[in-house]
């Protein structure tokens, strides 16, 4: 099965894990079975149980077991990596390539923080400066073509060293590194504690909201690299933070307040993968209004009228 | 804006139509406005109201507002259409075009019926053999290749005149034919009316049930050109029947029920696209079970507690 966003990875070819989920089987909470929906990938019979379920923390019943739409492994695949004077040219070089209907079948973006993380940990010779990772599917010339169009498109927007490779070991050396990330950034803090917070905002919005980010993060002298999945419009900052400095962590809990905040007003949404659980439950009003909320304490109420899934999180 | 599933056509490269609506502005049955969703294009932020108001067919609230996905209208097209011995090898070649990865971004199939019909009212000399239109979009060699690879496939199983081009006079004269079927139906039996039905099963079920439909319909002297959308195992039948004629209506309805129970049986839906309505309310709960069916009730009574949504439909 080819990569879906399982990892969090932008899949502009594939979509989103939950595009990708055709049913589910539901414990609800007076203990019926409920199955969410038969094997059709389309169907416009009753409500769409199967979405509302995903997403919902265990808030509505517990999934037991997910069908899911699986892709064939392709033919061919090529790599690419590429580095950009800004965060800014390096969205607006993948927002230009989804647009003129490269399908890209992952994008990820780093900031110079992030390089340096990677750099250290995966034993990376990346130059310090922002970063696409990308990945091409599809025939050999296809993924060829998309490289090379890719390519032209990055040179526009500055980026000095695009290379592209279709050598498994090259592809394998690349995404092992964004699969060990999540190592990388633990282990570059001697000590610290790392919290990891996402958002997700319209692509045109996006640059701007990674440099409000990053000039945040500076201001208040926190150590956050950022990795962004650009054809989403979002993109975590993993906070480094060292649980005995107080100061350090309320200044990390204002920056995940402030981001969440910048997120909604620029359009978007204070979580695009990782939920609400409890920490933020307060932005639900601010991003939905009072009716759309209104309506999920009805729909929580009406499933589980007391309260014995996942109490107390999303709502 | 490139097509979607709008007309109902497959689009493997941009999934359906639901896939493409991101938000919904929606007057609830106590009057408040509410907003589903901001323009994040993925968000995992409380419950997904937006897809749940999506095929609700108005029984949840009345949608006054979307916000769409739009796709970049594609640097190149190209189009095909090939005729297959019979409706097994024409799904089986799409089925096996879409498991190698060629990103088709429309596909649909036609009886020997709705090509006969289509010829008629389209003046298309098309040969009365199940068909597959097809339509790629990429860049000029990215479609080239698509539409070649796709003919070798088709090849494989039995077409015997494959042809594509990247005419857009030809392009359009093909989907003009497609876009007009409804006409082409509706003029087809003087004095008839069309009632239109349609199921959605797992691909690999699409032949079995669309020749299990054929045959159905012979066998109860009914007049109903098939036309599918392979790549979702979505098909529609178009039922020409005489109003007058009582033993005719009944005929239709039985098979309309057979239809859908049959697709229910082959782990499908009873309805891809039109949706439940009044007609097909009996086979939720064959379709999803009584635990799944007593959810929705419950979600229509927290909603809509007066039944003023649309009453009387779905649920």
């Amino acid at each position: 099965m080819a990569s879906t966003g399982a990892s969090g990875t932008t899949t502009v070819r594939y979509g989103t894990m939950k595009d990708n989920v055709l049913s589910l089987k539901v414990v609800l909470p007076n203990g019926e079975l409920m199955t969410t929906a038969r094997r059709a990938r389309k169907t416009s019979a009753g409500y769409d149980l199967t979405r509302l379920i995903v997403g919902a923390e265990g808030t509505l019943g517990v999934i037991t077991e997910l069908t899911l739409k699986l892709h064939g492994i392709p033919e061919a695949m090529s790599a690419a990596v590429c580095r950009f004077p800004s965060v800014d040219e390096a969205c607006r070089a993948a927002i230009t390539a989804i647009q003129s209907g490269i399908p890209i079948a992952r994008v990820e973006l780093l900031d110079e923080m992030q390089v340096r993380v990677s750099n250290a940990y995966s034993k990376l010779n990346l130059p310090e400066q922002p970063m696409l990772f990308l990945e091409f599917h599809g025939s050999e010339t296809g993924v060829a073509e998309q490289a090379t169009r890719f390519g032209e498109i990055a040179t526009e927007f500055g980026s000095g060293g695009f290379e592209w490779t279709r050598a498994p070991e090259d592809r394998t050396r690349l995404w092992q590194a964004r699969h060990d990330m999540f190592w990388a950034i633990t282990s570059y803090r001697a000590g610290a504690k790392v919290v990891v917070t996402d958002v997700c905002v319209p692509i045109s919005r996006l640059a701007e909201c990674v440099n409000a980010a990053k000039q945040e993060i500076e201001r208040a002298g926190l150590i956050a690299p950022i990795v962004g999945h650009v054809g989403d419009g979002n993109f975590h900052a993993s906070l480094m933070v060292m649980m005995d400095d107080l100061d350090e962590i309320a200044r990390a809990k204002a920056f995940i307040e402030r981001l969440a905040e910048l997120a909604i007003a620029l359009d978007g949404t204070c979580t695009g993968e990782h939920g609400i659980g409890e920490g933020k439950k307060h932005f639900l009003v601010p991003e939905f209004g009072e009716a759309a909320v209104g309506v999920m304490r009805t729909l929580k109420r009406s499933f589980d009228p007391d309260d014995i899934m996942n109490p107390g999180k999303v709502i």
